[in-house]
């Protein structure tokens, strides 16, 4: 499809023609220079590769680590011959080290010269880009437009939080579709707004989060330039392979020992259902009940209660189990089922919990996950790093 | 001070005359039963007694709770022989579980027979309110009046999460001060949120915080109608006693090794001051490195860049320590000062930290408190409860 990559501490991701690009951002007010430069250089719309250095987040460094993001655009784009404005650059490491540029750009010359299409090469992308997740992570997803087989790739970091950095999150993805700028920025936009934005492993956001998204048509579909039942497939397969990363970023989250769903049902609005899902998923109680495989429906309860939406809590009804289908009903119109706790407790047990919180007030549903909170958690982050 | 109490799990504060009165209660979109009842009663702006169980939040309850709450009430009117009205009664304890409406009602006996105005009796109502705590919360303060002497007590209560609750934020405070119902109410609302509202645990809030507040005039000082100096005198004692026992709930905070003290200066406004406070003592990123004496200022600015407001990155000094006096500057104008980790690392060892961000924006300041984050947490919160 076009695209190539090769590995060290250093990730090129670089398609063969100019590729249609979008690309969203960290809201962090302190955010990183690569961030800066990538926002400069997306306004275009176009880009062709994607530069990715891990071991040090270029944040805090000022004016030479911004010098340091534009170098590695420049000899990025020198080598593949290329214009600087098609490189997106993103980092992930630590914050406030002096960014080593030389040592960085040195990198930057070999991974060009190794560049290679081999499927192996996503993989050996997807591990470059990791700081302390454990294992890398990866999707690919194709499907049909018009009886044009289409490609989709990605890989994605995140959850470590390695001094002093935030468990920077980072994505990358690569289609051979051929779409208008315009459709594919509000594709990304939404795709991650249901996907990545609705994970938290501790509430923290990085200087350095990124997704970027690169189509370069060369499947030969005819372009989408419309909401048509073609882009509703590229969209659900978007959103599928997003969703998938962001799972696995969850699973691999610090001293996580279970992946959390959280579903809220039948909200009056969207922004109610995703508040309330952030409030109770980013909430210490319910990630250490979790944890200890406690029904402890007062803290899930307690913590959509402060989320600064109003609902009724006496429509409140809550289901807790191992999946969404054979979930337990806890609560029924905001009181306790007793009978329910044991039948909880043993699904609690299982490595993948699904919460569901139906407001019975509105016909709106979103879902999130997050991971249990851990000694592990703690060891990892309380431990020494300076 | 005309002020009785006597202890069980019972705890009943009286003033032999009726006094002006405010309250406060929480936010939490489930509100406990007693917290309803309460609201209702405050309205007038008189009360007489406080009257609070601990066991049994009385939360999630239904009709049967609530009528429990009116019965705690209208029982303890009618033995002091004053209006149910005059009553403000609060609850502590398990979320979920039937009211024992009969038990408690029998402690309200017992407790009447045994008032008190003896000095122990204060503690005795302390320790009664207590659920998970380690200690009772006790303050006392006075202060002259235009020569008067003025006398100002109070309990509190915080921070245990015991199943299913939410580590309920209880405080009760008595005066002998004559002032104006209006005036009362806004220096309570003011107090609180400089104080109580300052403070953070876990992020969580209670379905059954109350503050509430009683002055019943016996000092004999000509009444306060007027935010004159007497009403200044009145609300820094009042604003004082209210940290000193916000602080001993923060150091009573579950696992807390360490009370840290976040301190943002020079900022536009007071809510961007305070919104930036609660953002970063909500951190367990922050909360994890205190916990491990690591200088982990990334953390820091990253929890402050994701607050929600807006603020000038390249302006932000940060300043860590073991108190404001002696603290070190670790960030100048958003730069890291390298040779000051060591010093900071040092600092941090201490049992009281303070974290100083100095935003060179504007004249504002706000001060919060907050505990470290540490494996006892995880112990307490995640073991078994059901």
């Amino acid at each position: 499809m076009g695209i190539k990559s090769k590995r060290r501490d250093i990730a090129l991701i670089y398609s063969e023609v100019p590729a249609t690009a979008a690309a969203v951002f960290t809201q962090n007010v302190f955010c990183a220079e690569p961030v800066k430069l990538s926002r400069e250089h997306i306004k275009g719309g176009k880009a062709q590769a994607f530069i990715i250095n891990s071991g040090n987040a270029n944040a805090c460094t000022g004016e030479e680590g911004w010098k340091g993001a534009v170098a590695m655009a420049e000899t990025t784009a020198e080598l593949l011959g290329i214009p600087k404005e098609s490189v997106q650059v993103a980092s992930t490491g630590l914050i406030g080290e002096p960014f080593p540029t030389e040592k960085v750009l040195d990198g930057i010359r070999e991974c060009v010269k190794k560049l290679s299409d081999r499927e192996m090469a996503g993989s050996l992308a997807a591990n470059a880009i990791l700081t302390t997740d454990t294992y890398a992570k990866e999707g690919f997803t194709s499907f049909d437009i018009n009886g044009t087989n289409i490609n989709m790739a990605g890989i994605a970091k995140g959850s470590g939080m390695i001094h002093p950095n935030m468990g920077t999150m980072l994505g990358f993805i690569t289609c051979d579709i051929a779409i208008s700028q315009s459709l594919l920025d509000e594709a990304l936009r939404s795709a991650v707004n249901k996907t990545f934005n609705m994970i938290t492993v501790d509430g923290d956001t990085s200087t350095n989060d990124m997704v970027g998204i690169m189509c370069n048509g060369m499947a030969g579909n005819e372009k989408i330039t419309e909401k048509d039942k073609n882009y509703e497939k590229f969209y659900n397969n978007l959103e599928e392979l997003c969703t998938h990363l962001a799972k696995l970023i969850v699973s691999d989250g610090e001293g996580s020992t279970k992946l959390i769903e959280y579903q809220v049902r039948q909200a009056a609005t969207e922004e109610k259902a995703r508040k309330i899902i952030r409030t109770v998923s980013d909430s210490s109680l319910v990630k250490t009940a979790v944890f200890g495989s406690d029904p402890n429906w007062g803290r899930i309860v307690g913590a959509a209660g402060r989320a600064g939406v109003s609902f009724d809590p006496d429509k409140l009804d809550l289901y807790i189990g191992s999946n969404a289908e054979n979930s337990v009903q806890i609560l029924k119109n905001g009181q306790p089922i007793k009978e329910a706790r044991s039948e909880v407790k043993e699904a609690m047990k299982n490595s993948n919990i699904v919460i569901i919180l139906d407001l019975n007030e509105g016909s709106v549903s979103a879902t999130g996950w997050g991971p249990d909170l851990s000694y592990e958690y703690i060891r990892i982050n309380a431990e020494y790093t300076t």
